[in-house]
């Protein structure tokens, strides 16, 4: 039996992949976690063969997680599991560990079958997507740059991103000024646009 | 045999979702569909007792839906089903008639027990939502400030926005500010925010 961890933060969405992959003969669902920084303990504490994580998660990503999990335990494989096809989340999985990437828009038959390849040692990724990662190149923006569009993205002010951030007024309009230039946008919301299409905040 | 019609249109949610209603003794997925605009035929088509809604679909919300099927079907029962459990999305559903709203952060056990509520004759709805749903009111925003906003979300200027929607900038001004007034926002970016926060996009 394939023994695999579940970690998804929508517990009816988990629940119902456990079933759906309950319904193979050789998975066993043995570990459910609803939050990433819970995930290394589950995948120790079950002697867990592949680990499905969703991307959007609390307590860190499901990117970071396979990080973590890819460090600490380098037999594990890796199938990460999202609601949105981004070239940006594609390339941060693969850099990652992750030995799988899926999309939920996926036919269902697509999850048990990408257990199984990367048990036999291959990589599974949907070509188009690759394609597309690979023609748009690695995220342009630094991690400042990220996390001052990501705080702008609510409509927050200059002054209220530098108390937040603690950083001076000056600073966080030259992030914001240099992300919008890398990106070719026209203000900040059209940055904090591009930036989530593609996958990079 | 209660006979459900699943509309979603994530395929690995979807089909994730029929495993999980599969395991009841009680309960058949008879249909599935993907989009909003495909659900009243299948209703029709599949003899369906409960039609299962998610809400961000392409081809017309879980909500749009859930109006027509009311309108045209009006013995089936309707449980709607989101990510988001943003009050004004509550507020649409019961005023389109639905029977029940569920969020797939709830229990997967919730789901199968929300079917055979909604066919004894029974309203489920969560109680703190509910709460919120009425404590917050009706949507401020006419039809027209929607559009406006929702169109204004990925940076467009108001150039941009007067030539999407047939509106002069000086109209387009006009819906911006009324809509950033009535959600008491301080910008067009922190407007979009409120209003998708509470369901009034």
């Amino acid at each position: 039996m394939i023994r695999v961890l579940l970690a998804e933060d929508q517990a009816m969405v988990r629940e119902a992949l456990a079933a759906l992959l309950g319904l193979e003969p050789d998975i066993e669902v043995v570990a459910q976690v609803a939050r990433g920084d819970e995930v290394l303990a589950a995948a120790r504490a079950h002697d867990v063969d592949v680990a499905l994580l969703d991307i959007e998660m609390p307590g860190g990503t499901g990117i970071e997680a396979a990080a973590v999990l890819h460090g600490e335990l380098p037999d594990l494989k890796l199938v990460v599991l999202t609601t949105f096809g981004r070239p940006g989340y594609l390339r941060g999985a693969m850099e990652s560990g992750a030995d799988a990437f899926l999309v939920k828009d996926a036919q269902a038959a697509r999850l048990a079958e990408a257990i199984r390849r990367v048990l036999a040692g291959e990589r599974v990724i949907d070509p188009a997507l690759a394609a597309a990662a690979l023609a748009e190149g690695a995220n342009p923006l630094t991690d400042r740059e990220r996390e001052v569009l990501r705080a702008a993205a609510d409509g927050s002010t200059n002054a209220d991103l530098a108390a937040t951030l603690h950083l001076s007024p000056g600073t966080v309009r030259n992030y914001l000024s240099t992300a919008i230039q890398k990106l070719a946008a026209r203000n900040r919301t059209e940055a904090v646009r591009i930036a989530r299409d593609k996958g990079w905040l």
